[in-house]
């Protein structure tokens, strides 16, 4: 069996991936205006687990890529696409939250043209570090190309933005309508799926890989927003780092519509499924087995 | 010489370009909630004399290429990050407008919410509608990730958002420090300049011609914008279709900064640069040449 330990796992490709983004955010910054550069800096580099490179990387690596720097430059690129996300939901129009991870959100320090204007130019800004990326790794140009498509899918309408996971919640499920209001707070779910398909398209994987890993992260993208549904349900505030709002409060969740033990119920089921999929495509990773486990079993 | 009918010329492309924007916004519309859909569309079908795709179709077919439909869905990508832009620009928290072209802006119409995640939307899909359409051309799949960068480098940092118009405005000119604001309306220009690059770019044009469609674009995109101050300090809000906010009465403009006369004649000398640019890359298209004395003496 494998000695493979996740929290330094964890740890230590938590801090290539800062270090990444330290390189992203300065290359941005020279050619904003000095309030601009302040509000994108606050937004991207706030901490978090930096989940998403994190998976980004370890399924390039699972699918025999080699590369170091630019493999967390392409990471990094999933995760200026999380920033902008929070920092729009963040804004007085959408959940109107005024801490995140403990600290003032983007618009609570720098103000909303700000927050708006950063969290808008994160999106070209990750397709470019994609692209860059990619271009110096195994998928060589085309394949490059491919990546930024998948990143910009994930980053919009069908993707964060859209209903996409609607048929992943049980397609045989009569879903109540208002559950149509939970697919706001599911959209994570579609970049932390898109991380996976990112990395091993990098990595220049075959179809049927690429494909195993696709579901892997479907199932797990799911998972982690019934994790996300069950600690809003459980936990508090303080130990959350955020306040809920009262659009979070009012918002159907899958523990509002199945109740707790059906949804932890479902997300274990889930992980399941995330396994069976590595297993199927004949991946061996060990922090993909990991981290499927931690997605539901994280305390945030 | 040419009998080339600019206003016709328009008016047909204009018809070609409204049609690759409804295929557009009706391949986005069912991914999206109805009311995001609604508002979504209300910012981009919105009227308006779609110079980008223009632009980038005409330099497309000046630089040999053949193809119709994926040409004006190439060039519909700008309109959508066009679109984008004025959606996001209008904004309370930005330029507060009402009235954009004589309608209700998005904001006004929809709700802020709703106009800055659709705002956001189209960044994404603007590169998705690049990506896919460019493969369909002379380009091919490795010229497609070039001109998808080209897009979304225009849409951001350094781009649309941020100062490369510093350097075009004068090197030899010592610019008043309130100049910077006036960057800000300037950031068209970079689009404009992106649509000729872009349509170049996906016939496969060689890259002394593609450089020679550079220099036009970025000639007209600052003589568009120069032009665009004069007519803001010479002509009324009701012939603009929009209120001049606060913001923009307040904001320099190269007219504020350097006098009407002195403006009108930078804008002809940058026609003129335009034209001697076309020339020397031994382009041959009448309708760049008429687009370019247009692009000053339009009335909006």
């Amino acid at each position: 069996m494998s000695d493979f330990v996740l929290s330094r796992y964890l740890t230590d490709e938590g801090l290539l991936v800062e270090a990444a983004l330290e390189r992203a955010v300065g290359r941005l910054e020279p050619s904003l205006e000095p309030d601009l550069a302040a509000a994108l800096r606050h937004g991207v580099m706030s901490g978090g687990k930096r989940l998403r490179p994190i998976l980004c990387v370890t399924a390039y690596r699972a699918c025999g890529g080699t590369a170091r720097e630019a493999a967390y430059d392409l990471g990094a690129a999933l995760e200026l696409i999380h920033a902008y996300s929070l920092m729009h939901d963040d804004l007085p129009c959408m959940d109107d939250a005024r801490l995140r991870r403990g600290r003032p959100t983007t618009h609570q320090e720098h103000g909303e043209e700000l927050a708006v204007r950063a969290g808008a130019v994160l999106i070209p800004a990750a397709a470019l570090q994609a692209l860059s990326a990619a271009r110096g790794l195994e998928c060589g140009n085309g394949g490059a190309a491919t990546v930024a498509q998948r990143l910009m899918e994930a980053a919009g309408a069908g993707g964060m933005v859209g209903g996409q996971w609607l048929d992943l919640l049980g397609e045989n499920e009569a879903l109540a309508a208002d559950a149509l209001d939970g697919l706001h707070r599911r959209k994570t779910g579609a970049l932390l799926a898109a991380s996976l398909e990112v990395g091993a398209t990098a990595a220049g994987a075959s179809p049927p890989v690429i494909e195993a890993l696709r579901e892997y992260g479907q199932a797990i993208g799911l998972a982690f927003q019934i994790a996300d549904d069950i600690l809003d349900g459980t936990q508090s505030a303080e130990r959350l780092g955020k306040n809920p709002s009262d659009a979070d409060l009012n918002k159907s969740t899958y523990v509002s519509l199945y109740g707790l033990e059906e949804a932890r119920h479902r997300a274990e089921e889930l992980v399941h499924e995330a396994l069976s999929a590595l297993t199927n495509g004949g991946i061996e990773a060990p922090a993909l087995v990991s981290l499927a486990h931690y997605i539901v079993a994280r305390d945030r």
